[in-house]
């Protein structure tokens, strides 16, 4: 038994949320979305619910996420409430969230995932995720926390000289030049339970703006860094993060390659994006590489190293090499 | 001087977030989208949003509003807000608001509309709308809250053999058979600055479901009842109501004729909107009538009624009449 959503605005926005979503974090069975038109009335979108919600099998809950209070798509889901309520002893378990936006439909994303979640506690952290997650920046508060993150920042550096007892925990190496972004911060962060992201690049390390700017889109809870090459190796066994469960961001598999010709051992590295540039040639749909990048990669598989393509978690893998071998003749 | 508005997401989202609003409240410049695409990357949207923003003239704020912290629209934007504020000094006018959702963005098209609005106070808005809106329903206290409606409904029962004093203050007179909805809630409530809404139709205020729904959509602040005409003829002239700013709905034309015969004086009629049945033609996008009802509305127009189709405020007038007659010869 599961619970189904039903996402509903005016317009064509409902399709929009439900698809940027699973673009984000990836599908979900059960969760629909009903648009309105102007043409249509609240007797057509009632239809629409009904034929909609006899698609679901053997549910346990129904969710409605509307754009506003008091709109034609919240007074059809409010009349099937009705209509269920006067049926079935259910209702605790068939209700509305108004308001809707992206990250409450991530929260419920994630929840129909956890195996202990019922309908209520579903409900309430969407209520919250979506409430909370509508922030402003810059902040008034802008300079403080600022110099929160750079004093982390500096105990980071600080500690390279520490005599090594256990290296970092690595949980992924994700080769993907939009660094921090979407799927990152979402979808990556939370299947892999990460507590810190340290980018790896020579170049961007010694950029400030970037820094402080990739910093500061962190996601909640999660530490970042930007570092060179030699800084990595230096902090890599520092006792220090071995508790910590840590992800690698670079833009590029010859700096990869470089860490691990240094000693560090990964078994796997995720390519997620890399954006076309002039002399490169595009080999997948938001991967693009240059003769540079094979060659790093092909001896990055020579030493035994899985090279997997997928944009989010549940894609399914492509392999690297073979798309090298099939498009670099 | 004015505020620009960009709304960006992942995905088409953007895009038809602004569409949603604009088919509630209406249009309004300098508000634009842009989307992001899974081949694009963030410099690419930094582009995008540059040349978006050479095309307005003459700003006074930007204000981004974007899906989630940490995605590429939130990065790009941020890229933009560190290069403006390092040529200008415009830190308190240059911000991102992140969760995005449709009551934030119709805050902010209201807003737009204030002469006395500055930028601070359109984004505090926005925060407070976008949160405050995140709504369930029914909620908990669902059992209070509607003892409290039935309270007042009871009230305005009760008066109709008090002596009539001044009559009942009747800003708009509309016609629309989806009754309460997004945009009579949002557009409509807000430019005819009306505290009460009556719903006029003998069969609906017979059917307790609807009447206990139809309250229930009401907009914040707006008491809303259901009567039948007999009852309304009663109160219409109740000195109680005469400070008020009401609007009458109906679902056709025949009930406000028979308002007009029993001696309530209107100037003009809104027709909002009339669904298709089968034996109505369709006249107007969202207008469709039968004979019964180019028959009311002939005769109101003869009373010296202006008769107005506009689904939203902003809307240009339509004549109901000259309608009527190229179409039914």
């Amino acid at each position: 038994m599961s619970v189904a959503i039903i996402v509903s605005t005016h317009g064509h926005t409902a399709k929009q949320l439900v698809r940027t979503t699973e673009m984000l974090v990836g599908k979900k069975e059960n969760v629909s979305y009903i648009n309105f038109y102007s043409d249509e009335n609240t007797d057509i979108l009632i239809k629409k619910f009904e034929s909609n919600i006899k698609r679901f099998e053997d549910i346990s809950g129904l969710l409605f996420l509307v754009d506003i209070w008091g709109g034609s798509p919240f007074n059809a889901a409010n009349r099937i409430i009705q209509k269920i309520s006067q049926s079935y002893n259910i209702q605790e378990k068939v209700c509305i969230i108004t308001g809707v936006n992206i990250p409450m439909l991530i929260s419920i994303f994630f929840s129909l995932e956890e195996s202990d979640m019922n309908f209520q506690k579903i409900v309430q952290n969407a209520l919250k995720s979506g409430r909370d997650e509508i922030k402003l920046h810059p902040e008034i508060q802008k300079e403080e926390k600022k110099t929160q993150k750079e004093t982390q920042f500096d105990e980071f550096r600080s500690i390279s000289s520490e005599k090594a007892k256990k290296n970092m925990n690595i949980v992924l190496v994700r080769i993907d030049d939009r660094l921090i972004h979407g799927q990152v911060a979402t979808r990556w962060t939370k299947d892999t339970r990460i507590n810190r992201i340290i980018i790896i690049n020579d170049s961007i390390s010694e950029d400030k703006v970037r820094c402080m700017l990739l910093k500061q889109v962190s996601p909640p809870g999660i530490n970042a860094h930007v570092v060179s090459i030699d800084k990595f190796i230096r902090v890599y066994s520092n006792p220090k993060y071995s508790k910590d469960r840590v992800m690698l961001l670079f833009t590029n598999p010859t700096d990869v390659l470089e860490i691990v010709r240094r000693g560090i051992e990964i078994s796997s590295i995720n390519i997620g994006g890399m954006s076309y540039k002039e002399g490169k040639q595009q080999v997948h749909d938001s991967i693009s590489i240059d003769q540079k990048d094979v060659e790093s990669f092909m001896e990055l598989s020579r030493s035994g190293i899985e090279l997997e393509i997928r944009k989010i978690t549940s894609d399914k893998k492509t392999d690297m090499v073979r798309l090298i071998k099939s498009k670099f003749k």
